[in-house]
């Protein structure tokens, strides 16, 4: 007996670690926000956010097909998606209340539970890969502010003018939401309306990725706020608000109003919700976003332990693209 | 029938409404810290800490006693032993590499789940107080750095040079972390060790309280690590990791070593362990020190809903002190 179970063991360890090096699925999701896309845009705009969806999504899946880690792929996507003007993250990315700009990004490894993240940088190119190094060189999680620029300088990341952040687009979303504050000041002069409730708050970018190796990892990168005060830290750069992993559970990427993604701790609770409520993947982001945040507030995308995906949102559409190594794959922004 | 119900109901609601506003039950945690506190220290020391603690515990206790606020008493609680030198948080806080201040802090009210926080200011006398209205007069949630000290000056909060906060017991930690950081360096020069596992970094302090109409609140306060990078931060003002608070579950404020109370989304996980796992609020404290968290890594204190005290640490000590409407109270450093 002792022999067979030996013998069963055996196989089913080289089964396993087969599987694990070079058959083994994975998966990969990523967003470009969630918000009230307006489905009458001009064509070529749709086309153009589905093109940087796909060229994004390309980039990762060609690091998992070709056995590189998920955290290769999530930081890879992510640069992508931080180049592309369109979304709310690297080049493209909102002004702040002082017409600057202010960007924050996580990435966490479900293998290790390491993370690093970054919170109002000015002067780096690509907030995620300073993230990555905040998690790899040094024995901190998050640096914010003048202090992560100059860690930037340490480690020698490409880096760029304030201005190179910036688009006319979001020049004039910033002309609007202070054209819209000045008008509520006066309404009440004691209320601080630099939140503005427009469709400019969802931009953020995020990915998930499974690897062949069986290893989650999750990151987001965002400008934050339209007209934000200077210094405000949102969502994306918290591990466990905007951001989590853990090859126990699930890797997930959070886009929304962030204040509300910290309170209610949503990447972590999805996880728990997985771990000690026995929900699945689905279920769990399902009851976060309709049970415990507010109506409208954004969208999760998650890949859990057995390559499942997740894209969720309570908003009228998310830029969204996954893939898996059945070959199914696809790129959506509304229903 | 319907009538007997209904009158047992007003009676029930009677009680309840009673018990919730004039005599309900409230209660009281704080700590100053965990560490390694070697028993061989002078005694006056020890008084000092002890006395200190006794401070604090009795502000926060006279607010509850006479039916004021959870978020008054921990906010309260918090200035005095931001205001006390001994601790690491306010006057006393410990040195950045650059020998100067950083001050972190964040606030939750466990009935709105409104919560504030910041982060790496630098004149703020009390940042627990500005952490407050962040809560209450902006829309965010976390404000950091420069933005976050111009924010103190628009409230007009206590300011102080940021010498205020030195003194002379953290000048020579600071000396000691870096002589130490440099022999390191130079048997391994590639590593980064701004992170001194020394027995300065477990300064923290925290409160949590559940006041007599029944809310809960919780607050951290800290100056960080001693020898920090500029623009470290730590878990105390990220919600979910040094602080969480929820009417539902329990107040929760931890201290320890802020990545790993990050990484683990410490206070929420208490949190959820209660919700969705059916822990205690000191099984739950439990499970997260001894499962989660590597050995020594900190403590926790908190209060459930039904004013269960929890004070759990894996360190050789924790400041912490305690009362109880029913008169039982106690101040302790070790077992």
């Amino acid at each position: 007996m002792a022999s067979k179970w030996n013998c069963s063991l055996a196989v089913g360890m080289l089964l396993f670690s087969n599987a694990a090096t070079c058959g083994a699925d994975w998966a990969i999701v990523l967003h470009g926000g969630a918000g009230t896309m307006p489905k009458d845009q001009p064509q070529e705009t749709i086309q153009a956010y589905r093109a940087a969806l796909n060229d994004a999504l390309q980039r990762g899946r060609n690091i998992l097909v070709e056995g590189g880690s998920s955290l290769d792929a999530v930081e890879n996507v992510i640069r992508t998606l931080e180049d592309h003007p369109l979304f709310n993250a690297g080049r493209g990315a909102v002004f702040t209340h002082d017409a600057t700009h202010e960007l924050d990004a996580s990435i966490m490894d479900g293998r290790t539970l390491a993370c690093g993240a970054v919170a109002n940088v000015t002067t780096v190119k690509h907030p995620i890969t300073l993230a990555r190094l905040v998690m790899e060189r040094t024995s901190h999680v998050l640096l914010a502010g003048p202090g992560a620029d100059r860690f930037a300088t340490e480690v020698g990341v490409d880096r760029v003018q304030n201005e190179y952040f910036s688009t006319e687009n979001r020049r004039r979303q910033l002309d609007d939401a202070q054209q819209r504050q000045r008008v509520k000041k006066q309404a009440d002069p004691l209320k601080d309306s630099s939140l503005q409730r427009s469709d400019e708050r969802y931009g953020t970018v995020g990915c998930v990725a499974l690897d062949r190796h069986g290893n989650l990892a999750a990151g987001t990168s965002t400008g934050g706020l339209t007209n934000k005060r200077a210094g405000r830290i949102g969502d994306s750069p918290v591990i466990g608000a905007g951001t989590y992993a853990s090859n126990a559970t699930c890797g997930i990427s959070a886009t929304g109003i962030g204040e509300e993604f910290i309170r209610h701790a949503v990447a972590f609770h999805v996880s728990a919700l997985i771990e000690h409520a026995g929900k699945s993947l689905d279920e769990a982001a399902d009851l976060v976003l309709t049970q415990r945040l507010p109506p409208g507030a954004g969208g999760i995308v998650g890949i859990d332990a057995a390559g499942n995906i997740v894209c969720r949102y309570t908003t009228a559409g998310m830029y969204r693209a996954w893939a898996k190594s059945d070959g199914r794959h696809d790129i959506k922004i509304w229903d």
